[in-house]
């Protein structure tokens, strides 16, 4: 089924306390295409960079089957950086800088080719924008996911409840989803959240794995205990696209195959965090995926005697 | 099979954002014992307490199966006292006030009839009292399970080395983890507690559920997601006491059967939690209790197609 991917395509500087990066490729779509592209043979990209962005970027994600079409080239300008410091405890994070540039006056425009997708992932953006390309859709597309962060509910509360309205399955972590709902109980901050429009419900808890809910049922994927999570930059947005791809080629969204898609999401997630950038996510092999889809299930496997 | 539980028996107060108690039944024993006894007919005590330690109280756990021929009166003294205040987030507290009082000069005395036992819970104390228990015991129990926190850390590194020697399944939480092996990875802290005598770790993240690792094997339980958290206090220990009850009761202390215990444990934590004190855990169902087990199943369940 066709995915259409909305988010930033941008450069990185990236500083953990293994080591740090110049700048290097990154952005919520990049992550999202690229974990994607495992299950996809073809993914549709909206999004902008400046003339300072390298064709070998570009050639890395056609590469992996995102077409470019919907990607604005901005000339004269300067494509968005983002640069960050991660603590010791690599869960949170000082940014160092944050040069919107051609994020500035971003106008999403959906190629002709692009329009009926069926499949849409809104990655993390002003709402407006988010909400504008919903807006150049002829037909709602079979499932919207939109992620979104704690910057657009402090500064923009109003256009992000009207993109919420239209969403199928809302991603946003643990801190966000008690800001947006103002409950601490996360059972209590879904219920809350799931009146706002979201027909379901994705909480990231990063390293302590990630909680699914509508209003009947509750779902709980694990996070991999991990020797080493080397650069988290990307992680989310990489569960995204494995989420979104996943139920994108099975063309079932089902709460049943949303669980199997977050299993997915979580394995390619927990790849993305062993390199600095979108390095092991670009290396990983089929195999690999497979073994660790099979470790997080045997994670949680026991058979009760009940 | 025979249970022996060591550890404290004590009044508890504590305040929460939903209100405060006075002087309430508690303590580690207090709270293991509870638990355990909803796995077998009786468990031995060995404990102390003061003659201020009223008679409704010994009643309740006599009810319960515990035997209290190893629970020292000490006349003219006072029992233990903790009082503690929980912050909003329910996961810290501040302690406000510590009277050690009988438990300042416990000497623990195991009776005759305790000394065969096959399962030893040495809960939460002074790691050479601890120690002292197990030096009483003619032959080594089948199974050791001990709790320690991060105040023995701070101050008897050395007993604690010592007492960790013997143990079979030691359970800390995530930051005693780090503490103890000075790792931050909980994977590379459990590798090297591992080397520290324990042949089994339980590592509990409380809301985040909880590891358990042996050399080979990894497993993980989830918490259930709760509306409401009234008061963790407890927690803990209820959970060990669930933990090591159904071990002695189907007398298996297999990887495979620790998982089991492990959901059974976090089963009674979720429900101790839902009250102040040990008002839940007195009166939670059986049938309760299995609709639980099957929620933490369920919680989890996926069927990949791999």
């Amino acid at each position: 089924m066709s995915l259409l991917i909305v988010g930033t395509v941008a450069f990185d500087a990236i500083e953990t306390p293994f080591g740090k990066t110049d700048k290097i490729l990154g952005g919520a779509a990049t992550y999202i295409g690229l974990s994607a592209s495992r299950y996809l043979p073809k993914q549709n990209l909206v999004s902008v960079v400046g003339e300072d962005f390298p064709q070998e970027h570009m050639d890395l994600l056609s590469d992996r089957g995102v077409d470019l079409e919907g990607l604005q080239i901005k000339q004269g300008e300067k494509t968005f950086f983002w640069s960050g410091k991660y603590h010791n405890d690599m869960n949170s994070r000082d940014t160092l800088d944050t040069q919107l540039n051609v994020l500035a006056e971003f106008d999403p425009v959906v190629p002709e080719s692009y329009k009926d997708c069926e499949f849409l992932m809104l990655g993390n953006l002003l709402p407006s924008v988010q909400q504008r390309v919903l807006e150049q859709l002829p037909n709602r597309p079979k499932l919207i996911v939109l992620d979104t962060m704690n910057f657009w509910m402090d500064n923009f509360w109003d256009d992000l409840m009207e993109a919420l309205k239209n969403v199928d399955v809302l991603t946003i972590n643990d801190e966000e989803a008690r800001q947006l709902s103002g409950e601490y109980s996360l059972v209590k901050a879904a219920k809350k959240i799931l009146t706002m429009g979201p027909k379901n419900l994705i909480i990231k808890k990063g390293e302590h794995g990630a909680l699914l809910f509508n209003n009947e049922e509750v779902f709980f994927a694990p996070a991999l205990p991990l020797e080493d999570v080397f650069d988290p930059t990307g992680a989310g947005d990489t569960f995204a696209g494995g989420f979104i791809g996943y139920l994108a080629k099975t063309n079932d969204i089902s709460f049943n195959n949303m669980k199997r898609a977050i299993i997915h999401g979580s394995a390619l997630a927990s790849f993305c965090v062993e390199k600095f950038g979108t390095v092991r996510l670009e290396n990983v092999t089929d195999s690999e995926i497979e073994e660790r889809l099979n470790a997080f299930i045997d994670l949680v496997q026991v058979e009760m005697h009940l």
